[in-house]
């Protein structure tokens, strides 16, 4: 028993399974860690605890929350009527950091998958379709990744609204801000040409 | 507040602090956990704050353990003429996973520094030659890193216990197992030739 008592070993390699961490920088984590026992282990373990027993996913939106409803739902400043569609929280949160939306969400919290055995409904695609109705809604953005399973899935969202008469949109394809071309693949350049603007 | 709840900031903040780690990184991890809250988080709150509360050093050997004395210093089976003088906890581990030394340790918790108004007193230097007496040491192995601060302290040491009829021995220096010369700096390549052995 190298790593001083069953405790700390178990908590190596609970510590190494997470993303991105290995044995490595799960050591050395844990060792910082027990240099800080008295304050920032303390607190992070308290800090845990507290996460684990009160997130939540939201009822409307299924963004992270501790509430019945989360911030962005309840908030009286935001626009009612656009709802931002995104795979998973993790994109919410990234969206956000962007200040660039001021609408509604809904996490659908995975892709369409055959193979997985994921249809519509552990989606909630069909209450992001009742949401819609009830909430007023005129457009809903697909702000899906651009991969073959984000893109499917925004298409059976599109091929679903089509009676309705909101308008529905994705994110634009093109170069991102600081981007070379010569270190871009090949489908973002055909892509930025062919979505290309008057300047 | 993007991230679900002030809690959910504050972890991830906390978090990004800890080494290796950033506030992508941090986000990424505290979102792994919120899915898995009622598994792998609430058992890692749980063994962290086992951890942070029972972690203590070692009277003798400064090792990190929850007991009095660390499973090192109380093993029977582990020969008591030797010691290995190592700068920190991660040293140590990192030599118990060779399972090349079956002595006991010393833990100095850091090297001898006069910009940081470090003594021989706060490395615990008196006390490790106080065990030598005690111990009946036969060999002292000076396991510091080889860096300036490293070797300084080993030298202090060396000095401290000339009068003493121990043998002070240090790790072997030259080209790790896998080396390829042409990687290797010039510092390593002249002293792996310095001390070349009969083939």
């Amino acid at each position: 028993m190298a790593e001083g008592s069953d405790d700390i070993q178990a908590l190596i390699a609970l510590m190494a399974r997470l993303p991105g961490l290995g044995p490595r920088s799960a050591r050395r984590i844990v060792l910082h860690l027990i240099r800080k026992r008295n304050g920032q282990m303390t607190q992070l373990a308290q800090l845990m605890d507290n996460v684990a027993r009160n997130s939540r996913e939201c009822l409307t939106c299924g963004n992270i929350t501790d509430r019945e409803q989360c911030a962005i739902c309840t908030d009286p400043a935001r626009a009612n009527g656009e709802i931002c569609v995104v795979e998973d929280v993790a994109d919410l949160w990234a969206l956000e950091r962007g200040r660039a939306f001021r609408g509604r969400y809904h996490v659908l919290g995975g892709t369409l998958s055959a193979l997985d055995e994921i249809g519509p409904e552990d989606l909630g695609i069909p209450a992001l379709i009742d949401r819609i109705g009830k909430e007023g809604v005129r457009e809903v953005i697909l702000a899906l990744n651009a991969t073959v399973e984000g893109q499917t899935t925004a298409h059976y969202i599109a091929d679903a609204l089509a009676d309705s008469d909101v308008s529905i949109t994705g994110l634009a394809q093109g170069v991102p801000i600081g981007g070379e071309l010569d270190y871009l693949d090949d489908g973002t350049i055909s892509a930025a040409l062919r979505a290309r603007r008057s300047f």
